[in-house]
């Protein structure tokens, strides 16, 4: 807590640590966990409605970005011209105000709480299934990613170096994943930390629609931890071309790169790594696939 | 896909690896990700009545454990009494019903779908914050954990060990999460995993349940990656007295395993680890804490 009450993005405490046989006790910085609850309000025939969609456990931080950019995932909002102002929730006093953000749509952006994805997963009368993912992401998604971007193993090999030495509070807490955002040349452009993968990436995503960057053709996603259906589905909808994972990517993470038109790269450790789709937008590799 | 149209726990891919310098094509398998829509089937006035629930990404596998861990993760059902059958889907036809479980509860056991914690969370008129989180566990838990368990630190060092071991799927894919039930002497009870950490944590409380082994005093669960406030929430819940991390626990977990008597420790790698709640189940603790 900093001394405006408001919740920091990490909380110090005393621990006991055992190291080859030797114990004692010192001070440990955690990675701040805090509920984030997610309002939206929206003009229905002239009269101005609330619905809150969404609490996620999050990380302090950014969180108008976290707010847009899960938005902008579910498919609620298309960009910023949706969006009039975001805040904290001023009827709550204290610091619980900075655990509720209210996405003020602009008048005129139609909102169907019912449409929102978790609902429309469990009404398909048909159950669900891979397919059924697949076909959903391909109802909200704006299109497959556009540009000509071309990457060498060198400057692949060289983001988690660079996401390394970005990631702060992972140094003091190891407790954070991250999501970082390069160009294609391999430049660093933003980061962004969390307790929680999904919300990493969508802050990112938040902070690129803010800023009126998407789709954001051209550029490379660096995630910490495995690539889920879910943050393959984040990466298409923000059109970013090319998702990378320091691990493993699912069954389903493949499935739908590969129908979408997205690289996804995965154990991206030391000098190496896996191309599981879009490996046309990584030179140096056709010569060699299918030798062995 | 299995001969008999189930979804396995792998999937074989053809994926291009770029290894030192040199590149190559293979099969990989990769750890298969699937939705699991979670109902329930319960009594109204003597009408059965069914409720979808929840949808999951999940790795197929002990589908039964997972939606009967999840249901009394969130209070739904209270021991194996609470449950008449769990089934699939057969309204469905095809893989598909493979990823419809119905838990149908005894006739007699109440249900209000108003209840589940989402809801919970999102109606309270104070906002949402840590505070109001552990206050949630509060009135759905059944209790502080009890026994009288012991543990020496060389039986927690060698915890990580007997899980890789045991972690098969993980050995072929590199992409699943464990979560591993031990007993007071170290020995391995049961493994589960998934491509989701609070699923792995799911099927191992639902196994525990349906064994009629709640509450699973006496007991150290091992988890393969960050502690997070819902995983220490499961094991409160299961009355498991020890959670064990390889990774770093959040502020969140820190606080409600300190306020439910939970021994918590995290960073179990190597030869090392730190304790940050319950410090009193590990002997040769106390006379060293505080010394440096």
């Amino acid at each position: 807590m900093s001394a405006a009450g408001r919740p920091g993005r990490t909380v110090s405490t005393r621990i006991i640590c055992a190291r080859n046989g030797s114990v004692y006790s010192r001070v440990d910085e955690l990675a701040t966990e805090e509920p984030l609850e997610v309002r939206v309000a929206y003009f229905e025939a002239g009269v101005e409605r609330r619905r809150s969609i969404a609490v996620t456990m999050r990380t302090p931080g950014n969180d108008f970005e976290l707010a847009a950019g899960f938005l902008y995932s579910e498919g609620v909002i298309t960009g910023p011209e949706s969006v009039d102002r975001i805040a904290y929730c001023t009827d709550i006093e204290g610091p619980q105000m900075y655990n509720v953000v209210t996405v003020h749509l602009r008048p005129g952006v139609a909102f169907d709480p019912e449409r929102l994805s978790r609902n429309v997963y469990t009404s398909s009368s048909c159950g669900v299934c891979g397919k059924a993912s697949l076909e959903l992401v391909r109802t909200v998604c704006p299109g497959r990613p556009v540009g000509d971007l071309k990457l060498w193993p060198e400057l692949i090999l060289g983001l988690p170096r660079a996401l390394a030495r970005a990631q702060r509070v992972f140094a003091r807490t190891g407790g954070l994943h991250a999501s970082a955002l390069f160009d294609a040349g391999g430049d660093l452009l933003l980061v962004r930390e969390d307790v929680g993968r999904h919300n990493a990436m969508d802050k990112v995503i938040g902070a690129l629609l803010l800023a009126g960057k998407l789709p954001a053709s051209n550029t490379i996603v660096l995630v910490s931890g495995r690539a889920s259906f879910e943050l393959v589905q984040k990466a298409v909808m923000a059109g970013i071309p090319v998702l990378a994972a320091v691990g493993a990517p699912s069954s389903l993470a493949v499935e739908l790169a590969r129908e979408f038109g997205l690289t996804l790269i995965g154990f991206l450790r030391g000098d190496q790594f896996n191309v599981y789709a879009g490996a046309e937008r990584v030179e140096g590799l056709g010569a060699g696939a299918g030798t062995r």
